[in-house]
């Protein structure tokens, strides 16, 4: 998995400096998994156990609501992660699920190897905090468009948030993450 | 305005270490402003040149819709923050406003000074990185309620999210936070 630990220091690069004998100590503590197409890797309420990169692939996160209704929350494609990140740091029950839309390929990252980032790599805490204002933009923009936004807008606007992401999910899982039924989805893509 | 710096003080050592003479530098950067009821601070569109921590009083954050509906958005009450953190850290324009709903003192953060905040604090990364993490986990919690709770639901969570929240804020506030019109918020309160 040569090239995917560079592909990992590669992005891990963007956002801070990491020598080679950092990249040593902490590369030896990444694990690796190959998840099947449908294949779910975290269900709601379990503890989340580690945070996701995705080298290949295409993972989904869901939550259930009070009707028992999947309702699609977020994609994570290749270079992004994947994880109920609050869980996963409090190891209370998560709230999400993760599921595998296509064959997809992770690096995943237990509390201890983060704990042990934040230890021993120079800039472990600035590339923490700059993932998660990464992430809370994320989460804001998505705010923002459900408070300000028409679902068409928001469906025009996928492709730009989650590059292609149109052409790899089922219609299914765009109305869903857009909170509105594949029946009105097909209705404004004729429009 | 000794015993509010105390406070952001006592605030901050919630999450890092930070000894007299890391106090002393950081503590000279900070200003003080008041706010009167009703008063805009910060306009959608415009660069958003600092972080207010609310020492007293409460704040509301609103984003205005394409029919220029305002929806308001998050509240900021004693101890906690207000700012469009991406326009802040970003330098690009706001697309939120922030308005007093309560006469108002807060301590300003301008972006210099979390810059020295991150050089001089031994522990500066790891408090921005756990304030990231916090506020990332407000707003995907906010998210979750959206797509799994009904308004009456959101409504009832309302005063754990903000104690008191309810008892301090305008009804159209309120119904505009749910995303629902006073009418329905009036409906619901009847039920």
């Amino acid at each position: 998995m040569n090239s995917d630990t560079e592909n990992i220091r590669s992005f891990m690069s963007n956002y801070i400096e990491i020598n080679d004998k950092e990249w040593e100590y902490f590369s030896s503590m990444f694990r690796f998994k190959n998840i099947a197409k449908k294949e779910i890797v975290l269900n709601e309420g379990y503890i989340c156990k580690d945070v996701f990169f995705v080298l290949k692939g295409l993972l989904k996160t869901y939550t259930t609501d009070s009707k028992g209704i999947k309702k699609t929350f977020h994609f994570s494609r290749e270079n992004t992660f994947a994880t109920d990140y609050e869980s996963f740091l409090k190891g209370t029950p998560s709230k999400y699920s993760i599921q595998a839309i296509e064959e997809t390929t992770v690096a995943l990252m237990s509390i201890e190897t983060l704990q042990n980032a934040y230890k021993t790599l120079r800039f472990g805490n600035k590339l923490g905090r700059i993932l998660a204002e990464i992430y809370f933009f994320i989460y804001s923009d998505k705010i923002q468009s459900i408070y300000t936004q028409t679902p068409l807008e928001r469906y025009n606007n996928m492709n730009t948030l989650f590059p292609n992401i149109l052409q790899r999910v089922p219609q299914y899982d765009i109305a869903s993450y857009l909170n509105i039924t594949p029946v009105h989805l097909s209705r404004l893509k004729k429009l």
